[in-house]
């Protein structure tokens, strides 16, 4: 990541937890549980990026980014809920390095009130639902500041409300929704989807939301309440489709990444039975026994450390891991056009930045 | 309930769902089985009380019916999403006499995606709480048409929308918190609760969703934005209180109700250890022999009929129906008064006569 964007996401991060913190919503989130459950992602370190995002697009249009700081808080909570209720979905343990709201509330569950075993995983769960409805309200709460608190006009902020709660979440859930039937789905079946469902669905759980920051910060920018306005389209464009880059990028550094930098192990993504493009290109390539021998390591659990190694391989070999790395490439130029429907300032050249990132990232 | 209220909330009711069934969000319900889940309840045959509390509150403050549609069936969306995810935390398999979004996800689960067992029902849960989430989006969805659709001034729309996501949610989580909180708790530690716990959960649930949409409705018909308009005020506490007594009397019925009317065997809530104002007093005024008897049955799902019954008799001879029948009336006393700031009209009027259905009502 260039200096230059990460001092700015920095600087953006500091101000935005400042926000966040200070809002009295908070005195709502009763009792204490609750509490804990709904603050306990967000001020975990963190990237930022779509709250970046959002006040970059903003800057880009003409507009102060002091206006955009409660629009960027509502859209890192909007996100977070996501996260809280797809953790519950996934039955995932950690999140940024410690332990998800549902296993946080579990245990919480067992000090505070003597529940046990199963009762207490009920518990945690029930919370962490519950948590991420507040989250979610929280975040529409956000983005009504950007009137009461910064004096942008209502029509604009009923509109980013609008586009949020119709367009950008009905997309997130379908995009949610086919990731969990692709994992419910036997490995062995693997090859029922095709490229366009797994790229569709990491346009919804992923591309959408960026392309809502982008939107919401530029129509506040700009001062329009014009969801239309080919400006704030273009940039809609260009990070939704940067956003999806990034998630084939994801998939790249599953397999070839470095454990350390992404702090899980690279085979886990195989064991899982993950099914990415890399997965559908390699099998679209190989001979019946190869073909075998992927179906019959993809999803299991018990996978040894040498048939994990021998289908990393074979993802190379079959072309897998380079498709997608072009596959991700045609997403970022088709990003980066869009954006000369902007006009030059150090806020474009920030976005640039981080389409570069978006793609390059080894972490 | 009075002829005319009836008549009245069927009219609404006809119109509330054609009004929801012409909504264009539709389209982003995808894919067909979030569509179904989403769309399940709400064409489901109900009294949909508070879209008619918000509607006659708008009348009451001299708006027409007509620009009170939106937010009614926001209120409704809104009251549905806190069922749907209600009903996967206390694991319930009915709802409005028929199957639960998460039952009914789950038959889909095993229909069309061929999961079997504890995989079905994981896919159940999932997407019942993705569906939970679209309406609680479809609901502000709802309210922002109240300006798009009806041309009402977007401060009070977003002021609105503003106690909608902070104070209404906050206190309906808190409700349903301590709601589940309380249900975990062994039923031997009953007496840990006090009746000002239970009424507090109850109001958290139940009152504050009322109060809401005699707000929303109050300021709608009036034209205001202040959410401590004197008017307004009246009616939101007006409506709250009833919300409270509504439930007191929900308990009663659970103990002295007619099976058939209510649809649920009546010894549920003393199996299931439902922790109520009517057990708090009972277990006061009861001597060792007796509370040992109510403490071993409460929370005992295997109960014969006839410890059930001994129970039931208790609760009568022990003051705890008696002391909740004047709590409920303790509420409705309290609401009446208020109304009194609201100048007569045929919405006042259908306004007490549902007062008088909230505590007077069988089923």
């Amino acid at each position: 990541m260039s200096a230059k964007l990460m001092e700015f996401l920095k600087e953006k991060e500091q101000q935005l937890v400042e926000y966040m913190k200070s809002s009295e919503v908070q005195k709502y989130f009763r009792p204490k549980h609750i509490h804990d459950a709904v603050t306990s992602y967000i001020y975990r370190s963190a990237k930022r990026l779509r709250p970046g995002v959002l006040i970059m697009s903003c800057g880009c249009l003409g507009g102060e980014e002091r206006i955009a700081i409660p629009a960027a808080a509502a859209v890192e909570l909007f996100h977070t809920w996501t996260l809280v209720h797809d953790d519950i979905i996934d039955n995932d343990s950690l999140r940024r390095g410690k332990p998800t709201v549902h296993r946080l509330m579990e245990s919480a569950g067992k000090r505070d009130l003597n529940l046990e075993g199963s009762l207490a995983e009920d518990y945690g769960r029930n919370i962490a639902i519950l948590a991420g409805d507040i989250q979610h309200a929280w975040s529409v709460t956000f983005l009504i500041e950007t009137t009461t608190k910064m004096g942008v006009d209502p029509y604009i902020t009923l509109e980013i409300i609008k586009y949020m709660e119709s367009y950008a979440i009905g997309n997130l859930i379908y995009g949610e929704t086919v990731d969990v039937q692709m994992g419910m789905t036997d490995s062995k079946d693997t090859e029922k989807f095709s490229q366009d469902d797994v790229i569709d669905m990491l346009w919804g759980k992923t591309g959408v939301l960026y392309g809502f920051s982008a939107l919401a910060g530029g129509m506040i920018g700009k001062g329009t309440s014009d969801i239309n306005d080919p400006q704030v389209t273009a940039l809609k464009d260009f990070a939704t489709n940067c956003g999806i880059a990034f998630q084939l990028q994801d998939d790249i550094l599953g397999i070839t990444g470095d454990e350390k930098l992404l702090g899980k192990p690279i085979g886990s993504d195989i064991r899982e039975g993950k099914k990415t493009t890399i997965v559908l290109e390699s099998l679209k390539n190989a001979n019946e026994e190869q073909k075998n021998l992927i179906l019959n390591v993809l999803g299991n659990k018990d996978a040894g450390e040498d048939d994990v190694e021998k289908v990393k391989s074979l993802f190379h070999e079959l072309n897998g891991i380079e498709h997608t790395k072009m596959l991700a490439q045609k997403y970022i130029q088709k990003a980066l056009p869009k954006i000369d429907a902007v006009e030059d300032s150090k806020y474009k050249e920030l976005l640039l930045s981080w389409a570069d990132f978006m793609i390059n990232r080894n972490l």
